[in-house]
């Protein structure tokens, strides 16, 4: 994806290519403080790839995987992909000018943030519908594209792509570099996170397993052939979907899975479940001034994204999963933040 | 995979691995004749993997996917899984003796060959999904390995894994060593494939691309999880759903593809549709001595398996894709017959 790359770099913009740049000489994992989950990591991997270890993993079964959202990036208040669905609602609208008057276009229309906020779940599953599915992949990309070049985050008010974790870049480049390939796992669309994912974490498209509808194959009027999305759900990657979509997309269990809520719990369970060793680790957001602090786990406001519940919390402790304290284990959160 | 591997190699019988001894010194593509077809797959490879060439493709891009039934091995007189899943009925039988009496198990026990070819679609997709569906993941994969290490094809009386065309092999590792990723791109089930891919083909679990169902989630007595295959069908890999399933499971459309019938055609259509050099060439089952004949596009006779139509024949030739006569363009068909 070459030619994306360079299509998704505006002249104005600066996009931070943070893998590379800590491939070549910086100390790795520096973002991490030298704690207990910064050591599980290098043992881990130490123990995983020396080749003397009793617990060492061939490199062909080396597979990492990793949570998107609030895991390599923020999720709060909003998903960005849901701030995008709404974002595409003015263009869908002008293109189909029937939808100006029938819910909940109207409402989205109106711009009423509380309004838009009580939608019910089945009429943000329209928006959702309308924006995701029933164009070309091709078209879904270059809007994809569009919208990555302009959005910009309301506090910080950055491009999304640049509210990735630096430990969590880091540390995907980390186990990259003892021989891992890494995977996103995603609730997400996987076809969204495919438009960013080589260029913001270096991941590319074939490594990206998200929740992901159906294509159908036709032609056009030249007699091209081209795939349009579909609204039949394949796969929704979330939960209990998360280890059906390793399965489906890796056919490996992995020996390394990174989450940070409730959604990612089935992955973690499937990855310890493995012989050998095997590494599970949960991003607790508890960083209110850095980031953002939720989740009732450590006495913190709970959330309707990224749920980390006290079950969730006295499971990790009771199987050895490590909790990452944003605020405790992360030296630095954002690499525009140094 | 490597314990995989190692479990799927009984003391006795010979496996050749021969994609890692062609990467030792032999001759690229030795089993090929100096034919069109030879010299296309070498022009196309050098034009799009020399840096100074127009057509060059980097590397992160440099897709290339293969049917596997009728052109990576053999596909006559039925698919290998067909068999495999006809063979699994005793000990389905045995597990559940209510089928013995119920059709079409009862057909299938009498081991009557003809009325086993008879069976109508329906009855047919009872036997697959009995003896593909139901079970653990694991447990379909030790059945699987237990099968390829036992059965043998009527012909050559050899392991199937043994009936892979020496010239496509050569061809996978010619591809790899420039570059490319290969996958698998089969109408024939993900999971099956996935047990041998690596060992037979050097291509590994994440890149077969197979029709394939969903799995289900669950615990064991124990507390431990795992996944149960399901009947429910993801993706028919077949025609349409090729590019489809290369869409869902690669997310880049391939620079070469090669298939041997009609149900490679949208693949090859698809991978010529994109931008700079693309190459799509069908095998064609002309060499009734060492292999098949089969196929109405040169006269001879048609076959309910890997349909090379007329039709086929003609868009192959106004398009620019390559037919590959495995009598005239390959001076070896087996590893075996040296």
């Amino acid at each position: 994806m070459a030619t994306t790359a360079a299509a998704l770099l505006p002249g104005g913009v600066e996009f931070a290519f943070a893998p590379r740049a800590y491939a070549q000489g910086q100390e790795p994992l520096s973002s991490w403080n030298n704690s207990a989950a910064k050591k599980a990591i290098v043992d881990f991997v130490h123990s995983t790839t020396v080749s003397s270890s009793p617990r060492f993993v061939p490199p062909e079964q080396r597979i990492a995987t990793f949570d998107q959202d609030g895991t390599l990036w923020v999720e709060q208040p909003m998903y960005s992909q849901v701030v995008y669905c709404f974002d595409r609602v003015p263009a869908l609208v002008k293109a189909k000018p029937e939808l100006a008057n029938v819910e909940p276009f109207k409402t989205v229309m109106k711009g009423d943030r509380a309004a838009i906020a009580k939608l019910p779940t089945p009429q943000l599953m329209k928006v959702l519908a309308a924006t995701l599915t029933g164009m070309s992949v091709d078209e879904f990309e270059d809007q994809v594209k569009h919208w990555l070049e302009t959005a910009r985050d309301p506090r910080w008010k950055k491009p999304y792509t640049q509210l990735t974790y630096e430990p969590m870049i880091e540390l995907l480049q980390y186990f990259r570099n003892n021989g891992y390939r890494t995977y996103i796992v995603t609730g997400g669309g996987q076809d969204f996170v495919r438009v960013y994912s080589e260029r913001v974490y270096d991941i590319p498209p074939e490594q990206v397993v998200g929740s992901v509808g159906g294509t159908t194959f036709g032609y056009d009027s030249k007699g091209r052939p081209f795939l349009t999305k579909d609204p039949k759900l394949l796969l929704n990657d979330d939960k209990a979907g998360k280890p059906e979509g390793i399965h489906l997309m890796i056919g490996r269990r992995p020996f390394a899975a990174f989450g940070n809520s409730v959604g990612d719990k089935q992955m973690l369970e499937y990855t310890k479940a493995g012989e050998g060793e095997r590494l599970a680790m949960l991003v607790l957001h508890d960083d209110s001034q850095r980031e953002y602090a939720y989740g009732p786990a450590r006495g913190l406001p709970d959330s309707r994204i990224g749920t980390f519940t006290q079950a969730l919390y006295d499971e990790a402790k009771s199987k050895g999963w490590i909790v990452i304290s944003m605020k405790n284990d992360w030296n630095r959160i954002f690499a525009f933040n140094t």
